[in-house]
This record gives C-alpha cells, structure tokens and sequence, in this order.
C-alpha cells in the first residue's frame, strides 16, 4: 500500500510520545497483563509458529477497553469531569468507561442499542453507569451519544474517533515490547480498529520490522471494505456472534493509517471464530468472546504466511454470553 | 472445637513466618493476582454479602498450585535441585511443578492416574515434565510417585504434606490481606487443606477475628469426615467432577490445623458446584473448574451465616476439560 496517498505522515492520528503518555496515566489504576506462551496452543497452531498471548482478558471489566477508558478519562479537564461522560457502546467500551469512571469520580452515560446482552448492561449499571436503551445496533447507540452529549453538556467518548482511545489501545503493544520484544508480527482483530493503529505506532517507532495483520469477521467486514477500497464503506448489517468487533462502517480515525500500515487485512467466518475460541479454551484455559478469538482465527487462516516466527496476539476481551458459550461448545465438530 | 486436645501449638504445621519467607521466595516469578468484587455477584449471592474474590485462576498454568510449587522448589538446596522432584498428580500441583521446574532448570516427574485428563498431560509435558501413569486415583499416583522417589533419589514434594508447599498455598491469604483486610470471613474449598491451612496460619497471626469456612464436595467428604469424628478418615472413593478436591483421605500435616482453626466445615453437591460455576462465568466472566467454584457453593450453602458480612473466596484454578464445561452449561436449570 505503499503507493497510496493517505500512506504519508498525516495518516496517523497518534504518535509514540501519546502512546507513552497515556501508559503513565493509566499506570496508576492497571495491573500489566501477562503475555504468555502455551506449548499446546502452538502444537495445534502448526508451522513452527510461536504464539505470545496477550491477555487482556485479565483486566477488570475482562476487556481491553478499559485502558482506553482510563486513557481518556484522565485526561480531561476539571469541569468536563464535573459534567461527566457519554458513549454509544454494545458493552466493553461502556463497562471501561463505567469502571474507570466509577474509579475516577466521574460520571459515566452509555447508550445501547435495544436487544443489547444483558449481562453487559447489569455489569455497567452495577460499576455505577446510566444506561439508555436506543436503536438497533452499534452503530444506532453511537449516534444516539452523539446526541445526548450534546443536549446533556457530557463530553463525548467515541469509542475509536478519539486520540486518547486510540492512545490507550496502543498501551497493549507497547507493555508487551517491554515484556518480550521477540515477536515479529501481530495479528489482531479489528472493530473500530483502535487496538491495531495502536500497535501501528508503537511499532513504526519502536520495531518497524514487525508486520501487523488485520483481522474482521466474514459477516461484518465494514472495515475490511473500506481497507481494500481504499475509501469508508458503511455496510447495512453486520452480521456475527463477534459483538465486539460487529461495527458497520469504518472509521475517519483509524482506517488512513490501517491503508499505510497493514502488512495484510483477512476475514474469518464465524465458524472458524468459534474454532478458535474452543481452541483457546482448551488450551489457555481462558474464557474469551468472539473478538476475543478472532486474532487467533486469523493467524490459523494466515497460516503459511507465518510460519517459523513468533507472533503476537491479543485475547482482547471475555465477555461472552453463557447461551453463546454454551452454542459454541455444543458445535464442535 | 476448642476442647479439641490437637487445637494447641502443636496443631499449626507451620507459621506466619514460613509464609512470609515463601512470599519473599515465590515475588520474583509469580505476579500479584488481581482481588475484585463484582456487583452482580453480590447481587445473586444476596443477604447483603459482598464477595472479595481472589483470582487464582489468573496464574501461569491457571491454578494456585503454582505458589506452592515455586515455593517447595526454590526452597531446595543444590544437590536437590540437580536430582529434581516428583509428585503425584490430578493435574494442577503437577502443571505448577513443571512450570516452576522449567523456569528454574529443576528436572521434574509426576505421576497420575489411568486416564487422567488429557488436557492436564499435554500442559505438564509441554512445561518439560515426565509424565508418568499408574493407578486409579490421585492416592495411587500419589503412591506411585512416593515409589519412584526412593527409587530414583528425587525429592518428593506432596500435595499438602509438605510445609512449603503449605507455606505457599498461605502466601494467597498473605497477598489478599495487603490487598485489602476488609474481609470478615474466608470460604475455602479444602482437597488436602493447603490454602485452608495456609489462610488460617495468617489470619490467626494476623486478623485472628477472621472466620474461615472450609468446604467438600458431598461425594469426596473424607477431611470433612475427618474433621467431625475428629481422627483420619479414608474412604474407599471420590466422586464428584471438581477433581481439584476430589481425595479419598485426610493428610497428617493438615488435619490438626483444620480442626483447631476452622469455624465451620459444609458439603456441597456436584449440583451446587455447577451452578455456582455457572454463576461465575456469567458474572464475572472467568472460567474456573469444579474445585474453583466450591468455595462460591459453599459461601452460597453457608448463607444467612455470612449475611452483611464481607467474604473472600479463592478462584482457585481454571483447568476444566472442555467436554466438562459443555456438560456443565446443558445442565442449566
């Protein structure tokens, strides 16, 4: 993609020194996840590939998005605290926010769409957060947010399109260069594709050598679209038990410097997510969502690609729900 | 049970000191694992309890075991250490040894039964562990293992019947009160009693008002057994799924301490480990085992007994087979 026109230094909406900042802030409130190896899980990867685990599953609220929370809320100013914040959500942004708000004394609104998990809204409502009910999906919550913010006076936290989200997301790559800086690529799913223009800047920086690859659902592949078409595409539905990662349309933030910086983009179908995730059960032994798994499924689907190296992936989050879990377990096949 | 003639000095197989000693030994290589409530929780428990909830689960090989082994090994002198160590195993204290063998060049052998989980064998191979089958249950293995040690000159390092491997089991205790000493009461599930033993050995030093629970489970009742009648107790057969706990015998070295500490001692049915299993899946999102999920059926058959009051419970480990968890989730009434 080196030909492309956003490939340039406007297309990253952060730097290292953000990435950096934000690691301070957030230092204070989360523990390092551990980045691990399981012998097992590499036997049934195949092809000599060493997997690094990163387990963001082990945060409180068991996502990720935690850190773009504290990374965002500690850096507001005084009266935006006072007043308090507000975003759309289908859960682990909104738990994030809930609990860091709940941490911070900041007062946290999120809107869901109707039909949202349920264990999700109780979780945020249990770490103090208003929930609103409001439209069909993701990206219906998020506009809905756009709205009240507005009418409310909160400030608007946009669970990609904001730079200390972005900032926070790319705290993950940085931990675990300090951790193990052997890896020599990445693959990480992409929703709003936060977690990858994070580890983007990190690694431009830091160990440009190091290939990252991008990863959506086969169902819902708004990003991947727009990736290979080098403009946003909004699809009409994004179809796949992945939540995390079910977002219709790409994002001004994030898809410029995904365009210059992805080694390559693949889609996985859920089938091969869920196959991942019992492969993770079994062999880490941790309980993930479909985003959750979606790395690994899209380091099986690259395969040869990676063979003999050593790559990174991100158990992103794991909120699923039981009848899901249960689904997928009763699928095996 | 304070008439009890073994509830004096002599009852404590080890002190405080020991596990602040391990504590020292076992920091370098094993992070803090996280100490959190959860609203939801809190809410299905009912009575007004607030449950402190240790994260064992979050360890390398996903268990507590794992400060016993660091423990018991970095306490071994250099010709010890050359030879290396055996243990009969279910699983867990074998996957801590071979992780902690690994990490610290220490040759290790386990012994399990015929038929053991194969998930278990693969981990402890992939740590670098021989792995060696014999017998029916742990107490053959066990057995087996107390063999080969003579046989083979290698340090045999039990269970529960060994204080470093008691001393780190109470390192978990020790880490929680630092973490916050809020908690009035402690429910434990009890195989051969280690965390149990250990919990009391540093609460009775330390916060002597804390009240600490033991649990079994209905069809592996031997140290509950043991702890009414008051004398070791053995039972021709362990039946329950949480294999953690699942021992047909009460150990010397723990038994006096459990009888002379313990304020209360409950059974609960494989019935009322799944659901409190299920219960933490769908609120806390962490996968635990049997073993793991004894302490929340206990705490939950203990009740009125803990109303108002704010209570720890150890995720004690995560390693449940897979077919396990989906018979687990189908059960769901």
């Amino acid at each position: 993609m080196s030909d492309d026109p956003t490939a340039g230094q406007a297309a990253w909406p952060i730097e290292l020194a953000d990435v950096s900042a934000a690691r301070d802030r957030i230092t204070p409130h989360l523990a390092v996840t551990p980045l691990r190896q399981y012998p097992e899980l590499d036997a049934a990867a195949g092809g000599g590939i060493e997997i690094l685990v990163k387990h963001e599953n082990h945060h409180p609220t068991n996502s990720f998005k935690v850190r773009n929370a504290f990374s965002a809320l500690t850096a507001l100013r005084e009266p935006e605290r006072r007043r308090g914040v507000i975003a759309g959500t289908r859960g682990n942004h909104g738990q994030g926010l809930a609990f860091a708000g709940r941490a911070l004394g900041i007062p946290v609104t999120v809107c869901v769409p109707h039909g949202n998990v349920a264990d999700k809204d109780r979780a945020m409502r249990g770490y103090g957060a208003e929930v609103i009910e409001g439209g069909q999906d993701y990206d219906d919550a998020a506009a809905e947010a756009d709205r009240l913010a507005r009418e409310r006076g909160l400030t608007l936290v946009h669970s990609t399109n904001n730079r200390e989200v972005l900032a926070g997301a790319g705290t993950i790559t940085l931990e675990a260069l300090e951790q193990d800086s052997s890896f020599e690529a990445v693959v990480m799913a992409i929703g709003g594709g936060s977690q990858a223009v994070g580890a983007l800047t990190v690694l431009r920086a830091l160990q440009p050598d190091v290939a990252v690859y991008g990863v959506q659902a086969e169902g819902a592949p708004a990003v991947y679209e727009s990736w290979r078409a080098g403009q946003a595409v909004t699809l009409p539905d994004a179809r796949t038990f992945a939540d995390g990662i079910a977002t219709r349309s790409a994002y001004h933030m994030t898809l410029p410097a995904l365009r210059a910086g992805l080694a390559d983009f693949v889609t996985v179908t859920d089938d091969e997510i869920g196959t991942a995730l019992r492969l993770l059960l079994s062999t880490t032994h941790n309980l993930v969502e479909g985003a959750g798994a979606a790395g690994l499924a899209g380091l099986l689907k690259l395969g040869g690609v990676l063979a003999g190296r050593r790559v990174l992936i991100v158990l992103s989050g794991g909120n699923i729900a039981q009848p899901m879990l249960r689904k997928l377990l009763n699928e095996q096949h």
